[in-house]
């Protein structure tokens, strides 16, 4: 079924972005540890925005694989606006979130912000991912485009749909085609969300490229309250998957603690999405 | 299932628009003919976008009562950017429809544009539509408010979600509660979609009203090959069904061609999106 | 100077909206009671958002006419988002407005919200103004073009350039040319400023068209202390004029308050303005 | 003059931003070569988007020198969208730039891009500038920061102004408070411009910072038409200049040529600009 929506197949020769450009009916399969993008099943990446301490994210780790999500997010290097703000606890919380994962036995993904770092971080990390400021970040797409980590890329929030695939482009053209797609939301002149999702553009994307996309709806949106529906509205729109926030006392939390599930709104996600998942006669492991 | 989504119910004494605040889970019914918005039912409403020809529309509307429509959408009167465009086939074009209506048995809704027109058509169409360019158009909210006939308020496509909120509480100040809100595309900046479908906003927007919530993909994306995805999407949300274009050639309609589905695609749409209504427990008639 | 920056004339085969088109140098001259737009003249309206008692208005007139104002503005009919807050003094404004005005020797413009009123309000307002959200309301601007009334056309914060010249030319069909067009701000993501200003776009309808073009830079901000540097900045790129909120008491108004100027900052800005209109060529009345 | 219009002074204390924050009437004085911003003097940077040979970028720097141009621009190193796309000349640019510069006695300025081609950039070059798509590049911004360099920080596409600022604070936060502030047009929903420049914006980023602000009309509009108006307007607000782009032969440019003025288009410019920074009580040299 999921093939079924592909009207537009474009061709590689009349592609701007020919290594990323969908041809047909096949669909790229990127992997995170043993968790397949792209494929048949509707995956749930969790976890808290920031890494605090070990004992935080060993603990979500475990919630987040017995609930039903499969890959652990947590950031441990943060893009803050304000250079006096929480910038995250580097090196230290990736060894958290390292040991975490080995613990619980669900691989992570991670933020990388700057070149230097990818050398160092490639060794120790199970996907990498750029965060939307970075998408336009050229330096910091070719490094990664010379490892061979998955990596996810998020659009940035300014950023047009094909300017989103001509970034894709640029990683691949390292050499990296192990290539995740997220859209996390756009800037409008809309208050009431925090950005507006674009979930058309993310359909679009599918369509448009072989890559695997997904959506970020709390960064999107910033109200836990849509989180839900908009998963689910993800799934029947065959998209591949989602990357949520969750954080067990939000109003503790270091970073965008307000969007932030609950664990008993997210074993809700859970419950709630997995029936439209198998609807699009898609599967979700563990659950 | 549908009522485990509204997490944040509005008290009547703190809403600026009390009249169509949400408050606890009831949701308000609103009724086209003898189709239900807002129940248990994901309704498609369809047609093309403007009424051309007495053949046309009677062929349309068998077609999508056929097909698993319920409600025939066409437009008699059209706002258009250019005093120059085709300005709708006006009370002609609402005759063609009532027969069509009458004949394949499915009732219709159909934009009205002026505040002298609202009485006369009042007696002869069976729902009003306002459109994105009059969600402002105060004087014609009001007008719409005295009647009792059922509406459909496009949200504007520069407008905020409270400031569709507002428009909606314009009508029911009037006296008339029979209100269906429609989200039908933002503008932004991003190019590649004619509008941006803010279905996050659609969601808010059935979480803080009690009224039934609909989306149109057709002049939010402008690419049917979007229609179909976002028509489930909505469905999986939780939303109370979809308003799309169809047209038998879209390459010879007169107004917005491009973004109409062709019949068989309309067709697979219906199929595709059956299933995941019934996994949200709600059902589509005549499917 | 002013001709020197009209650097692509549209001829009118060619335009799509031929009655407002720009063909080679010449303006357009509209004219409000004896003063001019358009032409060497650079204009200053000023007034409160809305009218709230006799007093006020006369006393606002009698200030902007001492202190190089041209023309009075006021609101009675008020567009408000919610049905709830204070809608304007309607006709009994409309009396107050005109015996100011009469007293103080200054023509006045004031905003027509319904069909049903033009008629009425023809008779007793200097000039018509078509508010934002009212850019797209036909059948208004229908009405407005078969008056003989001069009438400014604010852009809707949601509208493109050329909707823009399309709506005013609805105006022109109907026979009435007497269009001033006046940018007000668009809506954007960005939120330090109520709307975002496009005087790029101002600048752009004055090459497309023949219009005269003014700005308001009042209601685009929200931000008194911007108000001065944008007026100066609208002399110095070729437009026709500026209409600003002023208020004896910002923090009494009982309408956008925040963003009136004080009679004092008004004094300031006229001083400010005059070098700049006559480094440009242009001259400034009453100054 | 120019002080009157800094209204709203923020304090220290109070600032999220404190090393760049405005206190008082004090403008930062930034010197590119001996070229002040933030002074007596309202400045233009000029030349062609991309070096693309020697000859070029000395016949442009010579023209711009003469014409009235105070700085000259041009990219070496150019962030283009697609991978497959002319990304300039990189050193041997640099090298153009550097002999045209010296040859027609007139500093440049130039874009850097990575991070590690900082140390090799800053012994080369009179100043940097880091483009829109890097104003979120932190890692490019503290590496900056460690310089002693001028650089002209323009603002992110999709920034808000409170995100410029505090992009500004982390260059400034590693000890280097030589910052040029540049808006250069926000992404809108409005596509006759092709992106929109917020005027009203820099001049808030003016009221703000005590940094010198200036505008990119060029790549805020992408039509030469609106070039000269916008500079004067850029006057008359009280910013501090503008960044130009020129090219002998718009149609052969490697790089956005249908936005550069020919030189006589420049030549005009300046000697309308002339009497416009006149009035406001400043000063244009060479001219």
């Amino acid at each position: 079924m999921a093939d079924a929506k592909v009207a537009i197949p474009v061709s590689e020769e009349s592609s701007p972005y020919p290594l990323i450009a969908r041809q047909g009916a096949a669909n790229a399969l990127v992997s995170i540890g043993d968790v397949v993008f792209g494929g048949s099943e509707f995956v749930v990446i969790a976890g808290p925005c920031a890494v605090e301490s070990q004992e935080q994210i060993e603990h979500a780790a475990r919630m987040v694989q017995q609930t039903g999500g499969r890959v652990l997010r947590g950031g441990a290097f943060k893009p803050r606006t304000s250079p006096y703000s929480f910038q995250g606890l580097g090196l230290e919380g990736i060894e958290y979130l390292r040991r975490a994962s080995l613990k619980a036995e669900i691989p992570f993904i991670t933020e990388v912000m700057t070149v230097d770092s990818v050398e160092e971080l490639e060794a120790r990390v199970d996907a990498f991912q750029i965060g939307t400021r970075n998408m336009h970040n050229f330096d910091l797409l070719r490094a990664i485009g010379e490892t061979r980590k998955p990596v996810m890329l998020k659009r940035g929030f300014g950023a047009t749909l094909k300017e989103w695939m001509f970034a894709a482009e640029y990683i691949a053209k390292g050499g990296n085609s192990n290539i995740i797609l997220c859209e996390r939301g756009i800037r409008s002149f809309a208050p009431e969300t925090r950005f507006t999702l674009d979930l058309a553009g993310a359909v679009w994307a599918k369509q448009e490229s072989c890559l695997p996309v997904i959506i970020d709806p709390s960064h999107a949106t910033g109200l836990p309250q849509l989180i839900s529906p908009l998963t689910r509205a993800a799934a029947a729109a065959g998209l591949d998957g989602v990357m949520v926030e969750i954080h067990d006392d939000p109003s503790q939390a270091l970073s965008d603690g307000d969007q932030a599930l609950t664990m008993r709104q997210f074993e809700t996600l859970i419950r709630e999405l997995k029936p439209v998942v198998e609807a699009m006669g898609r599967r979700m492991e563990n659950v």
